[in-house]
Parts: C-alpha cells; sequence; structure tokens
C-alpha cells in the first residue's frame, strides 16, 4: 500500500462511514434497490453481460460495442460500495457471477476487451483516438479495486492486475514499447487506483506515461491517422478535423504542463484532470499539480453552471468560449458534474481548501443528482438549466455512461463527507451518520446529525478510543455568509479558527465532546457574472447548497414572464409531500400580462405586470410530474 | 387601358411626382448616380448583360444562372423610374442597348430565357418549382411596363407581350395547354401590369390562372417530381420534403382562397399577395381579397419585424411560427420588406385604411432602406435586429435579387406619395416636393414641404388648375399619438374628420389653399406582444416612423448590459454630421457594471449598475462605421 505523500489530507473509505440521513438514505436505499437492479437488467438485457461469453459470431445482433465493458464495470463499482456498506447476498453471488465472466474473456496475454476479442479483434490498439479500449480498461480496473475493497475478494482485482501488466507492457518508452494514449481519459486515474491498493509503481508510471503523451507533437492520434482506413478514421477525423487538424476535443493540443484552460469534452477533461491530480501527488510532481490548479480555476471561474454542470456545447460534448453558458441549450452531462466532484475530491485533499468541496457539493446537491429520478429508474445525460417541457429522463441510453456513473457515486457517498491526516480530521460534507476516523494514533467515531441541506443546524459528537489532541476540521461552506460554532456549548470566535474555508478547533478531544455548527440558510439570490450574456437581468435562487428552479408544474404561466423584483419576499417552506420531502421556495413576484393586449404585435409603453406568486423546487427535483417548462435563470428587476 | 373598378383609389406614375427632399432627395440622387450605375457596372462585369447575347457555349465561365435574366430586368426598371424623373440621354441609350440584347434573345416562338436558351435548352418549362423561368419573364414585363411608361418606347413592352403571348399558349386550361405555376412568384403582379399597360384581359386572365393554380391536389410541383431526374429535383426535394410532402414553401400548401396563414419563403409569399390583390381588385373577386386580407393581418399582427422585415427564418428564407422573432438570427430579407411595400400599396388603394400605410412606411423607413448603404453602393440581403459585429453590407451577391429591388423601390418612391381617385386625392407618405394629380376632373397641384421623418410639420399647397370640391386625405401616422390641423390656419377638428386613418377634408378647394399638419413626434418606447420570447423585457425605441437602435461605435460597451429605467429621459438631436444628417437619440441609461466582479463566475445579490448615457441612431442608418455590435430591442427596467 502506499502513502500519498503530497496530499494535506487522505480520503476516508466508504466502508468507514455510515449514512443515516433524511435527504440521503432514502436515495442510497433507491440506489441499491432500484437503481442497480435496473441497471444491471438494462446491462442483461441488452447483452452487455453476456456480451463477456465472447460467443457473438458474425451476423448476431446486437453487435457489442466497443464501450459496453465499461457500463458493466461501472455497474460492478457500483454494486461493490453498496455492499461495502450494505451486506446482501444475492448481490454478493450476482457479482461473482459477472466477475467470473469478465475473468473468462480475459486473453492468453491478459488483454481484455469484448469487442476487440470477438468483433473486429485485427484492430486491438489500432484507435486510441477514438474506440475506448484504455477507458474500458479503467472503468475495469476501478470495478476491480472497488470490489476487492468491499469484499477482500481478489478474482476481479487479480484479473485486472494482469491486464495492466500486458498494457505496461505494450505501451511505453522503452525499447519495443509503444508510444499511445486514450483518447478518452479514464485510466490515467484507475491506475493510481491500482497503485494505491497493490504498490506496484508500474502502474504509477504507467499513468504518468499516458499523462505525458498527451499534446506530443505529432499528437498521438495525428499518427494513428496515416494508417487508419477512411471508414476506421471517420469519428476521428470529425471531431479532430474541424478547424484544421486540431485534438483540444480530447486535450491532446497541447502537453498537460502547459494547460491553462479546459477544453473539448467535458468527461474526458475532467477524467483526465483528476488523473493528473492523482499523478501530481503521487510523484510530487509541483508542476503539474500547478497545471491542475489553472485549469480548476478556469473551469470553475470561466465555464461552470451555477448547478456544477460542465461542458456546455452539445457540438462537443464539453467546454467552449470563457462565459458561454446557455440555459436551454445546456449540454452539462451528469457523467460530467460527477468528474468534477471526482477532482474537486482529490484537489481538495492535496490542497485542503474548502473552495474544492463548494463545488464539490454543489455538483452533487445539483448538476449531478439532477442525473437521476428520485424512484431510482431514469436519467438524464443532459442536464439543460431551461426547458421548454421537451427533455425528460429516459430508462437507458444506447451510450449508457450516465446511469451506473451516478449510481457509483451514491453508492459511495460515505467516501466524501470526511477525510483524515496525522493530525487533523474533516467534515466536509454535513449528511447524518457515523464514522471511524484514525488520526493523532487513535481511533475516532465521529457523528453528525442535521437537517441538512434542508437547515443548517449540525451537532457533531466526538468519540476519540481514548482522549486525544487533534484539530477537528469543519468546512464554513462558501454559500454561508454567517456562522456559528461552539464547543460544548461554548461559542467559538470563527474568525481566528477559519483557514481556507475549514474552522479549525484544535484541542484533546475527550470522548463525548459535542460541537454545534450553525450555518444561516436564508434564501439568496444568485447573480451570474456580466459577461454570462445569457444571464444578464436574470438571477438564480439558492438556498444552503440547493440551486432551485421554477416549473410549470407549480408555474402554470410562460415562465419567461415571470419577474422577480429586486425585493421581493423569499420564503422557505418545507413540504414534506412534495417530490420525496423538499424545501420549496415561495416568493411574490410579476408576471408580465398579455390580458390588455389586442391583435397588435407592438405597441408604445411599457408592458404591464400584475402580482404573481411562485413556487420554486430543488433543481434536481425537476421533471417528476407533468412536462413542461422549466428555468433557474428567472428573469428579475 | 384599363381603370381597375374594386378600389377606392389608384395610385399616381412615378412621372407625376418630383420629389424635393431634405431625406429623399439625397438618396434618390445616390440611387441614380451610385446605385444604378453600380449594379448595371456588376450585371456587366459578372456576365449578366451579354448573356442575352446567347453566345455561351458550353465550357465557358461563368455559366449563366437561371435567375440571372430577372437582376438585369430589375436594373432596367430601376434605371426607368430614374429616367422618368430625370432625364438621362446616356442613361437612356444604355438602356435601348440592353433592351435590344434582351430583343435579340428572343426566341422564334416568343421564349426568352437565356439559361434555358443556351445552358439547358431542352430543359425549358421543366421544373416551374425551383427554376424561376416564370419569376423572370415576370421582373422582364414589370421592366418593359416601367421602360415603356418612362420613355414611350415600346421596344420591350412589344417583346415581352410576345413572350407573354407565348407563355399564354402554353399555360392554361384549355385543351392541349398545360398546367402549371411559378414555383417563385412574380408574374402575377407583373401579368396585371402588363394587363393594365396593354388592356389586353389575356394577361389578367393567366395571372389568374396562375394564382389558382397554387394549393391544388396533386400539387402542381408534385406531379414535376414525377418526371424530374433525382439530380434535376434535388433542391425541390431540399425544400419540398422536410416533414413529409409539403410545398408550404412557395404557399402552395393550400389553395390561395383558403390560406389565412403566411408561410413559407417571404419573398415570394409577398410577390404572390401583392398578385392576388392585383388579380383580386381587377376581377371582382371578393374571396380572394378576404384571404388577402387574413393573411395581411396574420403577418402584421404575428410575423412581423418592429421595421417591417418579414421571414424570420434562414432556413426558408420566410416565415416560421407566430411571434417568432429572433433578433440576431432574423433573416428579414431586404426584397421581403420591399416585397411587403408592394403588397401594403396594393391593399392601400383597395381599403383606404392607413394600417397598410403605416406598415409600408415602417418597411420603407426601415427594414427596407437598411438595406442599401447611405453611398448607394453596398446591400444587405438579411436584415437582422442585432449583431456582434459580424454581419455587413456587400457590393454585390451571387443571387443579386437584392441590390436592383431595392434601386427600383428608392427609383419609383414618388409613386408611394400620393393616391387620386374622382372625388379625393390622398396623401400617405410626407415627402417634400410637388405632385399632378387628377381628381374631380380637374387637375391639381399639390406641394408639400416638411422635415419629415425628423420632424412632423408638414405645409401642404393644394392648387386645383380652377377651385373644385374634393376630398383632400391627409394620413395621420398610426405611430402619431397628437396631430393637429389647420386650413389656411383654421384649425380642424381631427375627430370629426379622421376616418381609416385619414383626415378627409372635403370643401372647395382654391387655389392657394394651405394646409397644416402637425404630426407630435416625441421619442417613442415600443413593446413588443409578450408572446415573442426574445423581446420580453425590451423596448425599442421609435420617432415618428423611424424605428433606432444601438451602435457600439456609439456606445463602446456590451450593448446587452445596457438597461432603459422606464423614466429615462430620451432626447432627439439633429446631428447633420453623423451618417448623412440624421436625428439621433441621447438617453440617460443604465449600465451593468463588472467592476466589482473578481474572478468569481457566481455571487449572491445582484449586479450593480452605473449611470451610462446612450445614444441610438437610426436603424435603417447602422453598419456604416466601425464593425461593431448592434441592438434594436434594449433592455430594460
Amino acid at each position: 500500500m502506499s502513502q500519498a505523500t503530497n496530499r494535506k489530507m487522505s480520503p476516508v473509505s466508504v466502508a468507514q462511514v455510515a449514512i443515516d440521513d433524511g435527504f440521503w438514505s432514502q436515495r442510497i436505499e433507491t440506489n441499491r434497490t432500484k437503481t442497480i437492479p435496473h441497471e444491471y437488467k438494462q446491462c442483461k438485457e441488452t447483452g452487455r453481460i453476456d456480451a463477456f461469453d465472447l460467443a457473438w459470431k458474425p451476423g448476431d445482433e446486437p453487435v457489442p460495442h466497443y464501450f459496453w465493458d465499461s457500463d458493466v464495470a461501472k455497474w460492478i463499482e457500483a454494486a461493490s460500495y453498496s455492499l461495502a456498506t450494505h451486506p446482501d447476498p444475492e448481490l454478493d453471488k450476482l457479482l461473482d457471477e459477472v466477475i467470473e465472466k469478465i475473468a473468462g474473456a480475459q486473453q492468453p496475454d491478459g488483454y481484455l476487451n469484448v469487442y476487440f476479442t470477438v468483433v473486429e479483434p485485427e484492430k486491438r490498439w489500432k484507435n486510441l483516438g477514438m474506440w475506448h479500449e484504455l477507458y474500458c480498461a479503467g472503468h475495469l480496473m476501478e470495478a476491480a479495486v472497488a470490489h476487492y475493497e468491499a469484499t477482500g475478494k481478489r478474482r476481479l482485482l487479480d484479473v485486472m492486475c494482469r491486464y495492466a501488466d500486458y498494457i505496461a507492457s505494450v505501451f511505453g518508452s522503452n525499447p519495443g514499447q509503444r508510444y499511445g494514449a486514450p483518447g478518452h481519459e479514464e485510466i490515467e486515474l484507475a491506475l493510481v487506483k491500482l497503485y494505491r491498493v497493490t504498490g506496484d509503481r508500474k502502474y504509477l508510471e504507467l499513468s504518468r506515461f499516458f499523462v505525458d503523451q498527451r499534446g506530443q507533437n505529432p499528437s498521438v492520434f495525428q499518427r494513428e491517422l496515416e494508417y487508419l482506413s477512411e471508414e476506421d478514421s471517420r469519428i476521428n477525423r470529425y471531431f479532430f478535423e474541424r478547424n484544421g487538424f486540431d485534438t483540444s476535443y480530447c486535450q491532446d493540443h497541447l502537453p498537460v504542463r502547459e494547460q491553462s484552460e479546459a477544453v473539448g469534452h467535458a468527461v474526458r477533461a475532467a477524467y483526465l484532470y483528476s488523473g493528473m491530480a492523482d499523478v501530481a501527488v503521487e510523484t510530487g510532481d509541483e508542476e503539474l499539480l500547478r497545471a491542475c490548479r489553472r485549469l480548476w480555476d478556469n473551469v470553475v471561474n470561466k465555464k461552470m453552471y451555477v448547478t456544477g454542470g460542465i461542458g456546455s456545447s452539445r457540438l462537443n460534448e464539453g467546454f467552449t468560449e470563457e462565459y458561454d453558458l446557455p440555459n436551454r441549450d445546456a449540454y452539462a452531462e451528469t457523467c460530467a458534474a460527477i468528474g468534477l466532484i471526482f477532482w474537486a475530491q482529490r484537489m481538495l485533499h492535496i490542497d485542503a481548501d474548502a473552495r474544492y468541496a463548494d463545488v464539490m457539493e454543489r455538483a452533487l446537491y445539483n448538476g449531478a443528482l439532477s442525473g437521476v429520478s428520485i424512484d431510482g429508474e431514469k436519467f438524464f445525460y443532459v442536464n439543460p438549466l431551461a426547458s421548454n417541457g421537451d427533455h425528460h429522463r429516459q430508462e437507458w441510453f444506447g451510450c449508457a455512461c450516465c446511469p451506473p456513473n451516478i449510481a457509483r457515486l451514491i453508492a459511495s457517498l460515505g467516501s466524501y463527507i470526511y477525510s483524515e491526516s496525522p493530525s487533523d480530521v474533516y467534515i466536509h460534507l454535513y449528511i447524518s451518520g457515523q464514522a471511524e476516523l484514525n488520526t493523532a494514533g487513535t481511533r475516532v467515531k465521529i457523528s453528525q446529525q442535521s437537517g441538512y441541506p434542508w437547515n443548517g443546524d449540525i451537532e457533531v459528537k466526538i468519540e476519540p478510543a481514548e482522549a486525544a489532541e487533534f484539530g477537528l476540521n469543519l468546512r464554513i461552506p462558501g454559500w454561508c455568509r454567517k456562522a456559528t460554532l461552539a464547543v460544548n456549548d461554548v461559542e467559538m470566535d470563527n474568525a481566528s479558527i477559519v483557514r481556507s474555508g475549514y474552522a479549525r478547533i484544535y484541542r484533546r478531544w475527550q470522548p463525548g465532546d459535542t460541537v454545534r455548527l450553525n450555518l444561516d440558510m436564508p434564501v439568496e439570490r444568485v447573480a451570474a457574472h456580466p459577461n454570462v450574456v445569457e444571464n444578464i437581468g436574470r438571477v438564480a435562487l439558492s438556498r444552503g447548497p440547493v440551486i432551485f428552479c421554477l416549473e410549470e408544474a407549480d408555474n402554470p404561466v410562460p415562465l419567461e414572464r415571470i419577474v422577480l423584483p429586486r425585493d421581493a419576499k423569499l420564503t422557505a417552506v418545507f413540504d414534506e409531500e412534495l417530490l420525496g420531502g423538499v424545501v420549496k421556495i415561495k416568493g411574490e413576484a410579476l408576471l408580465i400580462d398579455d390580458a390588455d393586449w389586442g391583435d397588435e404585435l407592438y405597441r408604445f409603453g411599457s408592458v404591464t405586470m400584475r402580482p404573481y406568486s411562485f413556487t420554486a423546487i430543488p433543481y434536481y427535483a425537476w421533471d417528476h410530474r407533468m412536462p413542461g417548462q422549466m428555468r433557474v435563470w428567472i428573469r428579475s428587476l
């Protein structure tokens, strides 16, 4: 096992944390009992599971797709996290069966990919730019690590180590090896996971190799075009030849250490940046880390939706110009918001700065959570911030990356709440439950209890195995303008203890010590930077970490005609019956009226407005009732 | 000569009117000395003129296009109108030369079309849907009538009568004749002009035949697809098979008498509706007239830009849904605004209702006039209501319909100002100069003098050859909220004499009688119906007939950040030096500020605004200085 030396804190495993939370427990239970079985069923029915039997023959339908393996891998990962906190013999058995199929698909040399074993075996490693072999390998590695950590079973881990060993023999800078990098990043972060669980530095080296292969001149993807046939390179050319040869679509436009602007496909980007952070922290590579920080600032300050969605354009499923954040045409793929969470957690561990946790929380409660329906069986691929009623969650997708991605996120939620270091423990997210952490040479049990995200009264109980001196770091969210903190009912002076967004209480903790944190949580009006042209003259509503939206189901009027005055009274009301129990925002706005218009298209003077009482609901919960309009950004005076 | 029996007034010819106007004289002079020569040069250099020599052989470049004839025809028409009011022996000679070439291109059977004589003679009349033969014929007929009326020379008129006779022999419902209608309407109105100048009812009948061939089931254009080759019908299929077979692109979806909604290509539509009005009035066809009125209401109340532009979509160069009037993506072709003027004048003559004149004036001073630069040598094809600096007038177009169209409009402006009837004379437009009208059995000279459109003080002098009793009708524009009227300094009670937008002063007029009309002309804020989603929360500024816009040259800030408060003071100032002399609007607005923003993309609270003094200029005059942003619809509180 390795211990990263260059990060300020370490993550805790899913198994260390038990969630018992008014908001999340039901979502996690739904994920376990509905989403994970639903996704297995979809994988099974679409042939993705049985494809590992390698029984496909030319003429059979459906033809396996070269990204199918990754869907099953993410399902295994989700199911494994679930197993880690919720024993389930049936699921355990099912996992073993699926893993056995996968193991059976491994080739004598260690290679493992359904498509390039049975459909086009002659094309193995021929089109790294677009054919997702290394991407699938990465997801299977993540699955293997998750399954091993959840169950202690090495079956898939051994398979994937063998595959990784084989990949490491093929790719590299030694004589006889070949250059190459994945067109869709993912294996970089997965190899670091494999390194951390096995301690085998070869995996870390291979990850670094892939990271550094990007942006070479000539590009590895340009060299592929020299031998790929017209047909085999059609998709490459579509994405790489838009304005001359340009591989920014897959972040291959510059060596990664020189990159400062987030470009291209957003999921690819987020996975790459996560992998870069992992490599940087494990190798002490400050140059790489500086690139990560520059890219982070660019994404968060110039290219992120208020929901934490990233990648605004449908054309490249990715990034465009700075401040180009259209609402109705937003792409904001669920996987990209999840990728941002992965990246945020890594940066947080490196820098111990709550601004990363703020973004992690923003994406979690909004742009990622919107990706799955409350009943757990429908999914958004695309998460617009405005709709005219024509965008709805679906049960599955031909390209099904998002459903198992949100499942693995929710199943592993426990691992995002806390972190630990030799001297400190951290609470990033306020999610009720218990955790067993290790710090100051002792085991510390931490319990938190709150009604978060609907209210900001949080109680944290500290139970060290024995009294111990360490820092307890409580995140003061960026959205909170006023926080009060008391230890054993003695109020603390926040100003003196808050650093980088964490209130650090360093003391000798006794079993039973209690910390109370109150985060003031009024309804807030959010303004976007005026460079975001679509949001000029508009505000979003937020409360705590939750972004709200207007839905036609509550507001049966043209939503574009609702205008929020600056002094509009806004009230938060918890509605237990609504959408699984949500806080809704009620407010007095104005509605542009057309009752005083005749046939005329234009008239002198102004439009008239009449009072209108509106209701806003959490963005993540939209599209659960009648199809209709939705708006996050509300016209405002 | 015919006399239409079903219209309330008749147009006057260009030759009856002498314009001596502060606003228009310079434009007309520029049209005569710059635009018309420039367009001749373009037609000459691109081969359009010499193509009539029929010397083209396979392999020669350029290949004549099947719409080339129409460009030359519209140039002849423009030059002829110019000649009617401004003798010019050189232009007269040049016209004779060009007309001689055209006459020489006429085939023994009367047929006259360069493309289908020299390039693909075997395809004559094969693709009425898309190949513009009848469209070109129509423009040549209009040219012939204009040249005959301007010069008394019958050369082109005779040629075109012979062509029309041939067309009338080919198309019709008699045995041996064929069905058919032009895919691009134009010949309908041209044939009525030919009928009016020759008195030959056959031309009127042929026009009615073409009008009534539209919308038959099966469509005439569907029947063409049965024999056209894949290649010859590619463009037909592109436009006619978007959602199943649908010829609404060329208004062929329903019999014209059943139409109520303006659809399809906007220039085609406006020319058709003009032709329908002509046929209706000449044949006393009330059913057809009712269709014209329904279509008019639909266009003006649901589908017209505030500039008088019509046809909002680039995809079909035409109409879309009601209230779908995007600003930056507006199509609003110059030819379509001109077509609307043609149609408006026809409806005005039929119904004597100033609402038609209001639209005619709106399009004239805004969406049509914007089509030509102040120096007369650059043209807009597309007239958006917002630009980010990437839209500019050009010297010519491959498809060059707009430049000669605006030239013929300006050269014939005199014919839009007045009308006459046996009992009345009408003043529709306030353009200084003199006219010789006929009413009450006498000749009446009318002079008007004003600073229109920059101010509304108008003096009209009436000089009947001898004292005579008739109605003088002065249009009280729809944009005017307060008008005062005095005859020989005796103020009139408008309320009792204004009907359908005209103040009718019926009296025995003596030579030297003077009427003074004062039209109050404040700066107005214009609101669009709230169904126009793009204009919610925005206003346009107008003064008199002129619509204004913001341009970056005057307002070097992001124009989307300018916000006009309801109580903003707005002042009109004449600036003699600016853009040929214009009234500009100065106003105190607010500018959304970003000076108090750091790196953050979102923040709580509102954006701040600071006072900002803006300048707006007439829309028609935009894009004459530095390339930059432009907005007609300004954000407003």
